[in-house]
């Protein structure tokens, strides 16, 4: 007993019951169509799996792990074949296997669930993807600041901020319909691991079950467990993207910057000390990225090294992957509200360009461009600024054009009549790189980023479709056999 | 000076020295188009950077790690910048860093070195497919055993084996001109996060340097590390591919099979026990298999939660691909070593099909196909006549007609005439799963199989010659510098 | 309400529930004791944390996440605060978290929890070790075939291989005692993260609640979670040996080898192929072994680089370490199952060794110690010889005399009478090692075991004890309470 | 050729080279005291062997990997033996690995090295502790912040927070003494794996060695590796605790909070942006630890799962280790450099203290513990206060007692006469947690402490002498074998 307990996947099998009664009915309807079982007994096995379905009992022993009382009802496939052959009698229901083995109908199984769940991850990335594009438009003049080494750097703009996290996501959701269709492959027919002499015409199988074809081999077909990974890769991707925004959400909202502001229904207060607002949610996240990393290596450790067929390693997998999935599913809408409601404190960022000499870099480049000083040394030019203002107690914000002439003079002993103190102004600064931030690139950039998006929407789009037509195809199939 | 060495990376940088001169060469000479220098100056800058490429003295220092003599000679850059001012001043060599800094300097390194590593894993694995392709096809008709659970399961082909495992190989690669286009692109330009003000033109340096395009956002381009996991993933799942692949050949080579024959090149001697031959690099293989995905998850713990921009911790990801690639590039030579040079043992095969009554499934088939015996059934009376058969003392090679027909009896009560003994004979048990096994079948999946591989191969070839002309270009003005 | 769902941790929180209240007792009775509340209120809380622990409607709500309903109720302790204040007012309830956050209230209530979980550990682990020096003591004598590289190579007695097995799982749980120790400490009166003006005496507080003392400094009291790895890591190293036991039961009982035979109620029978016997959760056990380490690694993540302090990030190492206990707990009765039931196939051993040669190393041995050739010429001799008898078709069950001579001729030209044939009788064989397998030292090594064993559980009685005696004495106090 | 250099671990058994000369002079000395090698054989052995340990070439070949000139010297044992045989002929040379095989031996040159490790590990760690506690005794009164949710939460000082740093750290290094005793124990004499009939008195030749005893079951001394896990456990949480610590620094010495800084000497400058200074060291040991953790799982993983026996697998742990243990020990010295030189910048922490009402808890209990106001009240009374203060631009710089009076009131009608203003006070406010911060609390806790670290220190003094002795000893029997 406890043996069964300890074999017993029934738990993430619930998933799976109305899609196992799914395989087995096209499973049914391949055996008629070889004429291995006629239509009478064909009718009668579908209307016994169409019973199944609505057996509360059923459903409910599989949900409730009841159904554990004999060793070898650890799993879904005896506990329906037993259901059957209990329902209309061993010489029809004892069919049901024939050309078939839980090794392939596992996958099969599986395969059905995880696309669902990848199609759901791709609508939900693509609709993230629309609120980042939708926040670097309404945001694309807004000066912001950008960090490197965790200490504010250069002067950016909030839109463009989220630009840079649009990028790595659409770049993960990219390889997504390669993968599906490398996913969306049926092992029907496959049997126990080295095919059947049963004549399955497993390429019908497989359009019934709205899979885009078979896997041919019927040793990959049972024993591969790459699809485990590849279905997971792109999310791991997004998942890592989002931890990174998560960080940044985290750092630039603490009290030490509050560039970023968010309301009040995504913060919590401390149970102890009332004036603290943090943004836990995002502290999860980036806790949770880990454990999908950590899920996802998982996964490659057991099906590494493991020899040819089926292991029962595998069936670990399983477990491992809902838990991925599920991870993932929740993480990006919490990440797409934080998006679409956090706002910029535009009065603290414009005080710390200033307080933090983050035109430093512009000024070392102008000084360069202009005043014909070779960069490194326009560059230590600047340090010895910074480092006479910090001394005087100033910052940029009491810059004067003489502080800058005296630095150049005390370090390259060159006299200049500095013109550019526009660079000190935030909204001009922006203008000396408009080669990234003038309005005209932004909205071409825009554009091809949404279109990359419409396309992306698409290709999954007709994917969705093809399985939801195969899907009322069969439906119909199995309400013709009552 | 612990602080320096700490630090330092010029171990890895040591692989970048020729290409950091490379990226130098491009962004010096978009420098001059942008009319930043003139042309005289590049003309001493293109000189000095080719002098330095021969420069022993300054390579070996880098590759020695003495050039950590100063806190801030942790890395390549400033080594370069610093040997550049002091052979031709301060007034020309000063401005290299203009418009550029490490942050988008050591992404463009890495890019290039990267996407040669990639090349180089695309054509090792392309080279393999061939040989599992070239060893399927010989092997096509000879009988071999399928396992599942680790234990002999079904009657299947040697060359069916071999296809089982090119076919996950051909997936992991598929995804490589998808993730090699997304690797492919130019940094340079981004400058230290949020853009520059020099007015570069950042195509033109991404043409230069063989690049398919740029990396638009400069934040992204600066801070994202996606690229380390997309140009690692179908190295990871090949490399997994492998390691079962090596599973199967320690397990079936073991004496306790001794399926597989391996020659005396690829197995090492015991030092203590003279009768042992061992697979050794195949074990070797299963655990840096376990390596490759400790260190491609490491990758991901690195990047996850870092807010954006450059952090430091992304050093420490050069580190690990540097590795990873290691692991992988040298593990697929030896894994084709291993399948070029593997044979079977014919004759134990067969003995152990009859031993281990691998014939069974076909029997339950059979009996229910043709006799009408419901499969649970009939899969109830090969469990017993297999039973029977081992009390006896017999197996498969020993099975009677009167055998089978008494099981049936004993279990259904039926009385059958058995004229199927054909199943146990092996040549004509593959006939019955011709849908899987006829000549007809395998030489058109072998057809489709190569054309999937050529297309792949024309796909990455592509890629590699446009590299290739640029780097061609780009010594040709390299050269004019003098 | 997707973030309250996002945020809670309701799930795991179940079982804090009645850990919950004790604490929350302890408090209460520590704030009376420095005065800050006065007895009447102290027996209202203490009535009303009674009533709370029956009260089914708050339990149920507490386990159906329906609490879920504001924000602010995401976890286990607002819950409650709110029930005292609803039962007894503000004025009395709304002291029950003065001197206390959420933050070293939570990490009591886990360690109490990881406390009795490392206590079912310790015992299943002291009782899988018995098992395994029981069967060790009668086996002891019982020829066995020791493996390297996946192939056989020396004699040995199963017994012996029982007590190779028992070694590291000792050595497992001998840091137990410590890391108990260090796990067993109070954080209350931490508070948030700096401690408290409260005048809380914290030891008494430690001794209510049955901590072998306090967590001195209130920062590492809410801040470490290095408990969650010295807590783990006995029960990591414990699940490591018992998976290579089990790839030790999968490989020596598959029909290859034979080695070891399973009763039909560990192992389950395939759906498809009736010959087959299979050790699947052996597999499993494979399977979870790589999760725990992959669990282990991840809480190791989560707390990297993680900034002093409470983080929400701590949130997710309390659900992994629940699953990772589950792993471990569920699966060291099952290996025990394994291990009292499993026998050994004699015949198969003794036909198996002298088929492999495995005396082979012997042979040699004694070539050198008595017929004085050096150890590298008899190793080559043992060698020519097993050749020769492959050639002809004979294993070691045929050797003669002569073979041996002849070899010796043929290698070293020496010319030698072997008077030494007893190597090759098994029983014999084993007299040679009497070092190693002599009854003399089984029964001293065995006896020296079992004293470590049971010093290890005396060690650990102690500690729950005393434990159940602080258990016994706060019920007394809360029954006072009434 | 491939396969050589794949199989070659030459690298990493350059380190080994003296190690094993010595185990094999132990192992010589062991053969002549059982009397199967005669005093001038073992004269001779010792003789070359004290050559080969001079012999540039040997020791070069060696390093640079030319050994690999033939399948079977793949590794460092049949080089030397080699190399013996070619020195003092067969018929002595010859003898050395009688008794004695790879598996026994380089098990033993491992632990041999990693205890060498582990006591430097010992001493960095050590020499740490010394640091933080001499730093927390410097600045025991010197108030700072400490943080929860990345937010300044609560008021502590800079002495307490270097205590909170420290303790993780003792406790790490604890379970140091019995892992070590569980390292440092000798396999020499289970030959290949299961014994050997050769009269080898085991724990002579531990002794010689410098063990505490010996491993006694053959296969678990030849197929353990749970050293390779034991051993790493306390230089993981030490690792771990430095991340925090690293985060910590980079948190709290950025631009944003600035209460840390750093001397010049450990902070780098930005290629481009001449106001930042970057602590890179620390956000590269937040990534090493990542790493180390990675390697920590990789070698369980590897582990995980394997037979039985020695497995070529396990090679691979070697090469592991040496980089785990170089990334930790590495990094103590580091990071004990920037705890040695970081300081506070004490206005910074004041201003922030007010600016961030640090003292708002402190508050709340005051008025729940002397104004008799339930604290659930005080605590919404405080966040009203601090609403009401941001409203008015002000912070608690700018408090008055009439605005805590106005919140009480608007809170809970309650009219109070506030008369502890003094929380607000730095200084004073400390006073309040006087459990925590008095002088008296802070000398013992200090005392104990040191008391515990000197405790340790003895423990593993004692040991690194008792190996000393040995190595002396040896040195000795090695001189007179001349």
């Amino acid at each position: 007993k406890d043996i069964s307990s300890y074999l017993s996947s029934l738990r993430e099998d619930k998933d799976l019951f109305d899609i196992e009664l799914d395989v087995l009915s096209a499973h049914a309807l391949t055996l008629e169509r070889a004429g291995v079982i006629d239509a009478s007994t064909l009718r009668e096995i579908i209307e016994a799996l169409n019973s199944a379905r609505t057996d509360k009992k059923l459903r409910k022993k599989n949900e409730m792990s009841l159904f554990v009382d004999s060793p070898e009802f650890y799993d879904i496939h005896p506990a329906i074949e037993s259901y059957l052959i209990k329902k209309i009698g061993m010489d029809k229901g004892g069919y049901i296997n024939l050309g078939k083995s839980r090794n392939d109908h596992i996958v099969a199984d599986i395969r059905i669930f995880m696309r669902e769940k990848f199609l759901s991850f791709y609508f939900l990335s693509l609709s993230l993807l629309k609120t980042l594009l939708k926040k670097a438009k309404e945001n694309f003049k807004t000066p912001f600041i950008a960090f490197t080494h965790s200490q504010p750097a250069q002067i950016t703009t909030f839109g463009y901020f989220f630009l840079s996290h649009a990028y790595p996501i659409i770049r993960a959701i990219e390889s997504g319909p390669l993968f599906f269709d490398q996913l969306n492959l049926s092992p029907m027919g496959a049997c126990a691991v080295a095919g059947t002499g049963v004549p399955l015409e497993r390429e019908w199988t497989a359009r019934l079950l709205g899979f885009n074809g078979i896997i041919k081999n019927a040793i990959d077909a049972v024993s591969s467990r790459d699809f485990f990974l590849f279905s997971s890769f792109p999310m791991l991707e997004v998942m890592l993207s989002l931890s990174r925004l998560a960080s940044d959400i985290i750092y630039l909202s603490s009290m030490g910057y509050g560039l970023i502001e968010l309301p009040d229904s995504l913060t919590d207060t401390s149970s102890a000390m009332p004036q603290k607002k943090n943004a836990s949610p995002m502290e999860l996240l980036r806790a949770r990225t880990d454990e999908a990393i950590s899920i996802f290596a998982c996964m490659g450790n057991i099906i590494a090294g493991r020899i040819s067929g089926y292991n029962q390693d595998f069936q670990e997998l399983k477990v491992l992957w809902w838990k991925f999935s599920e991870l993932v599913l929740s993480s990006i809408p919490v990440a797409e509200k934080y998006i679409s409601s956090m706002s910029i404190n535009l009065e603290k960022v414009k005080r710390e360009i200033y307080q933090y000499f983050v035109q430093a870099i512009d000024l070392a480049e102008v000084l360069s461009l202009k005043y014909k000083i070779p960069f490194r040394l326009s560059h230590r030019i600047t340090g010895v600024l910074v480092m006479n203002l910090i001394k005087e107690g100033k910052d940029f914000a009491d810059i004067k054009k003489e502080d800058i002439e005296s630095a150049v003079k005390e370090v390259s002993g060159r006299k200049i009549d500095f013109e550019d103190m526009d660079i000190f102004d935030i909204e001009k600064n922006l203008k000396i790189k408009e080669r990234f931030y003038s309005e005209k690139i932004f909205v071409s950039e825009l554009k091809e980023l949404l279109k990359r998006v419409r396309k992306l929407e698409r290709e999954i789009l007709k994917r969705k479709r093809h399985i939801e037509s195969a899907q009322y195809n069969l439906k119909n199939m199995q309400k013709a056999g009552k």
